[in-house]
């Protein structure tokens, strides 16, 4: 294995039940685990600067290797310093490989063994990306986390399709490995749908490559809280106990404290800050429209339990009027609140799994959004 | 004269030719002029939070009548403590009356010695604005400075009809100050189009009553940057030298330094935050759009000799990316230094007339904007 080494260590430091807590430490700063990453498409996690960011207490963000490479591209990037340099945000940055939106947002696809053909969603123009050039594209970002390139299939599909999608993902992921010149790290991503023989067989093989850390992927994409709770325990089973395991895309706070009791380490979700620019905030008492007719004079903060900038110096019945007049003040101040929440949230499981007392934890953060 | 006092002083405390240096007292603070007022259309200049406006040196800000009186209604502004409480911003606030967005947004305009009656241009009710009622606007708002009530006349209109606003603004003036029932200062607004009698009889009129400032109305409304200074000279002179003198609406750098070469104290104008949302910067090499595609790879930030958070922290390759992809963070880091240029562009006149160097800045900064 001609594997370029990483500069990359996981420890796990305390668990409870099925939930761990450990240290993530990457070349460029170590990350507490469970750690929610908040989502930078365009090198900028939407509405906020690096500054708020980091005054949130961020600690790793997710850029999207597709965004990027279609618009400025990676070498206009590489040219500038790097991901970190252009975006101004110096911690870890964890990218994905492309392939999601790719199947997501390209109006035509076509799989072959080489990798997938696409075309932008932006100007149309036909692309390829295989698995040695999503590496390439994400080395050249300055990404300290990597994601190999994955077949995403759409759900639900027939199971030979998955099938196959799932065993392309596994000689992809080996190739990835290959393709790595760098000392990032880099993750495999198991595949297989809701089939848990396919989990099985994808997990057991990417196991036995030598990745940093392991990806669920697939996962969150309609199936329903439950069935993903039940795909996620079996294949969370068949990973190895000393890899990071990352739920993509994933997820509400429910969603992100049971996957943490099924023993995921790492989460990436667009849902604070896209919700924040919708109107929607998180908070102690469930999730709070502001389009809702009811807040036009309600003088209170946001969520009066909490402490973030936005809850401390402005009314429901400011945010509100701000979001009905398609103020970007208010996009700013929501996402800097969703933001705090799923960051406060985040910490407080890693306490509560310290102090073992998690599962009173998930039982009130269930209670919270019972909705 | 029933006049309500008001909680406002006036101080010039140095002249350099017609340019004067001064400290205006407002019951929220003191206003080191000539000042820029970056304007809070919405009960929030667009895209920056209040800390950054504080930390942007902003002292005072301008808030629009017509706006808050449509969204949402000062009512509800004045049950939730008013618009400093609303927006958090405790610094003082002027607020225009609201006549010169009735003329230019409402879709139907019926003008009668009693007031003007318009139609909102959100939702097409009919509404009635008088000198009065502008007053109870303002008050209810918690406005530290509130203008008078104007009727703005197309430019250009024939002589009769601008006559007949002039003259009517002038009845208006005397009964705002009537309907003035708290210690807010209230400016008079000398209007009279491009006609210098006009001028000089409106003038002549407002400063022979108890206002607290005078503002110069109907200027940089297509008459071109010449006539506007040849009027706005020809004006000045006329207006008491112991009161503050506001050009309302103006304007470039260009317009600024020489109005305040005229005599003129205060400024508002939406050019600063309203470029920077179109990815238009301010800088010390003058005028720079976003949008040329030279700066795609410019690892420069937009102003090297600039010390706001955006240029030392972002390349001119980075904010184009940002205003390319329509990133909010883009019209937010723009808006951040747009108003850091303005508010120290005003820094700067103020200490050069405190040195008695006025002209010599003057011809600087014409000479960067000279496009």
């Amino acid at each position: 294995m001609a594997t370029r080494c990483s500069s990359f260590e996981f420890k796990v430091t305390h668990t409870d039940g099925g939930a761990r807590a450990g240290l993530m430490r990457t070349r460029r700063g170590v990350v507490p685990t469970p750690a929610f990453m908040p989502v930078g498409t365009a090198a900028t996690v939407k509405a906020v600067t690096p500054e708020q960011l980091k005054a949130l207490g961020a600690r790793i963000i997710l850029g999207n290797t597709y965004h990027l490479h279609l618009r400025p591209g990676e070498e206009i990037i590489a040219r500038l310093g790097g991901l970190h340099a252009f975006m101004g945000w110096d911690g870890p940055i964890l990218t994905d490989s492309g392939g999601f939106q790719v199947f997501s947002l390209s109006p035509l696809v076509r799989v072959t063994s080489d990798g997938v053909m696409f075309a932008s969603h932006l100007d149309g123009s036909r692309r390829m990306l295989t698995p040695e050039k999503a590496i390439e594209i994400q080395e050249a970002l300055g990404s300290d986390i990597m994601m190999c390139l994955d077949e995403c299939v759409a759900y639900p599909s027939p199971l030979p399709k998955v099938e196959q999608a799932c065993d392309r993902t596994v000689r992809w992921a080996a190739r990835s490995l290959e393709a790595k010149k760098t000392d990032a790290a880099l993750f495999g991503i198991v595949q297989g749908g809701m089939d848990d023989g396919l989990r099985k067989r994808c997990a057991s093989a990417l196991a036995g490559l030598p990745f940093d850390g392991l990806a669920i992927g697939g996962l969150s994409v309609g199936e329903g809280h439950d069935v993903m709770m039940a795909v996620l325990g079996r294949t969370t089973a068949h990973l190895p106990q000393d890899k990071p395991r990352y739920l993509m895309g994933v997820g509400t706070p429910v969603d992100i404290v049971e996957a943490v009791g099924m023993g995921v380490d790492l989460f990436d979700c667009v849902l604070p800050t896209r919700n924040a620019r919708n109107g929607t905030l998180f908070t102690s008492a469930g999730r709070l429209s502001l389009k809702q007719a009811r807040f036009r004079e309600d003088p209170g903060p946001p969520d009066a339990s909490c402490s973030c900038y936005t809850c401390t110096h402005f009314s429901r019945a400011y945010l509100r009027h701000l979001h009905v007049s398609g103020e970007i003040l208010g996009s700013v101040l929501n996402t800097i609140h969703n933001l705090h929440f799923y960051l406060e949230l985040m910490s407080g499981i890693r306490h509560s799994i310290e102090e073992r007392r998690f599962e009173d934890l998930k039982t009130k953060i269930k209670e919270m959004f019972d909705d």
